[in-house]
């Protein structure tokens, strides 16, 4: 990426190991991000472009000599943050945080939207399937890099839970990811707050059981009329805005959880006393997804979740400049590439 | 009190039944609480007095045709916020958002300064003490009304435990009451920040391993020292300033949290992004000191907790205006009115 809406397919050098600790990885799905929509809309022009892309599934070509969990041959999905995975942050299943880890497609790191990704710390990066690198589960599994740890995050730090109302903020595929975490964590009244039919459609095969329209106040009265006025227990913020931010502390009752997964476009939480006065909970925060793919893996592989099910758009790496239009128009909920 | 540092002693009509869910308290102790210095420092001047006080423990002479759990001649300590007990929100554990309750020395209800009490809703609220009106141990009882329960909320809200290292931001009486809290919930090193010494003293007493005298950013630096570098897994914001939110959020690691229990004195929380990218969880709120009378009880009786060594000055009513004086100077930690 080198500016806002200049997405560019370049040939760029080879991918290879550097340290004994990387993997080699030859990607054979990828996906556009919402989060990478913020950049396409707001990048400063530049001369040096961006690489860009976080979630990727691939083939290990070859790793470092001190790589003990991966082998050539391997299909391996990436979550969207690299970690040792022996780290203080990441024993706590915090990897986000890893002392020795980053993200893609900066620092001189690979992004996953190319053919072929370095991976540091493999061993505590790299999650092994168990499938066939064509596999029909794939679009669902490469949720499990990004968007369904994501939504899952958001609903443990909602403290989701049966008996729980919950409310998600957002119609995106990480608030989509959010409805089947909210059903799979136990919840029965799931409110989506959205507008796009197709989506609301897939949030309610998910498991929403409410849908909100509405906007601003006018959604904040709206669930609160489907919540005895009180308010939704756990509260999923899955878009990043203010305004949705807003909505999300509005629509929570006294003594519930906003877990919040929007990468915030602004620095401060636009809360008021109310939040303190009413013990609400504020939590969330980038998804440590590696630490979820092994707890959620067996549910894909059965079948019990569908989250691939966001992917409404497959093309190959040529078509990823459109990819990122047709997200960015709401065109697409999402779009995955296929190598 | 009729405007900023203006507290009169006055004699108004007495206190009776009116609903018959009331019970009239004749008051045998009560406190003067840091949050009331809030007022004493900032309340415009006005004709109309503002009655004070909602820390009190008392007789029962009184109790309407409804109320079935107290009776005339019990000893009863009251918590800040009286409630319904049987409302969803009560029945949740969260009192201080009862429907049908609400808070001493507003709209109305009397204040806890003062020698009897009309105590609405007396079935909810009030919790029998099994001592005599007069027993030794009535300055830790009076303590379940609200700074003890409020120490324990922000431990909870904190998600102190076993092997977690705690911070408490501020040594008022609540932050000294947060330091029994996180010892009492198992927690190992708790580090106090404050620079009074015979508070920082009595904090030692109560389990404070390491003291945090610095300020600002300097305070940080020191605790971050302290934490390898990383922060404390659970934070204890007792003060309510923006200075002291800023230091609870700069001194918690990532994925702790942080427990606000001081009254903010600000609108937003001071959030930055590193609270999100660093999955900081912030919760809190006024505690439900009424949840909390029953668990903490045994330990008051037991004296296995000491909270009533907060009480650095004992005085009568007509003292009370002096008591916020020495509070507000620093001079007393707090004031308790023995009647």
């Amino acid at each position: 990426m080198y500016g806002a809406g200049d997405v560019r397919i370049e040939t760029v050098p080879d991918a290879h190991l550097i340290e004994s600790t990387d993997a080699l990885v030859v990607v054979t799905r990828a996906s556009i991000c919402g989060s990478d929509l913020w950049p396409y809309n707001q990048m400063e022009p530049g001369e040096t472009g961006q690489r860009m892309g976080h979630e990727f599934i691939g083939v290990v070509e070859a790793v470092g000599d001190d790589v003990r969990t991966v082998k050539p041959g391997d299909v391996v999905v990436a979550p969207f943050a690299w970690s040792d995975g022996t780290c203080v942050f990441c024993q706590a299943g915090l990897q986000t945080s890893c002392l020795h880890g980053g993200f893609w497609a900066r620092d001189g790191i690979d992004g996953g939207q190319g053919e072929a990704v370095r991976v540091p710390q493999a061993d505590g990066t790299l999650v092994v399937l168990p499938v066939g690198e064509d596999d029909a589960l794939m679009p669902s599994l490469l949720t499990l890099s990004d968007v369904m740890g994501t939504g899952h995050h958001a609903a443990l730090a909602a403290k989701v839970g049966a008996g729980k109302t919950v409310a998600v903020v957002g119609d995106g595929a990480v608030g989509l990811c959010g409805v089947i975490a909210a059903r799979r964590l136990g919840s029965e009244r799931i409110i989506i707050l959205g507008r796009h039919p197709d989506r609301i459609a897939l949030a309610k095969d998910f498991g929403a059981t409410d849908v909100v329209s509405e906007r601003g106040g006018e959604a904040v009265e709206r669930v609160r009329e489907l919540t005895d006025g009180f308010g939704a227990h756990s509260v999923l913020e899955c878009v990043g805005h203010g305004q949705s931010t807003i909505t999300a502390l509005s629509v929570v009752r006294p003594g519930g959880a906003v877990g919040r997964v929007g990468l915030p476009q602004q620095e401060a939480i636009p809360t008021t006393l109310t939040t303190f006065f009413d013990n609400v909970t504020i939590g969330g925060g980038p998804a440590p997804a590696r630490a979820y793919i092994e707890e959620l893996l067996p549910d894909v592989l059965d079948g019990r979740i569908e989250p691939g099910r966001v992917f409404d758009r497959v093309g190959s790496l040529d078509e990823v400049p459109d990819g990122y239009r047709a997200m960015n128009e709401r065109e697409s909920i999402k779009f995955l590439v296929k190598f």
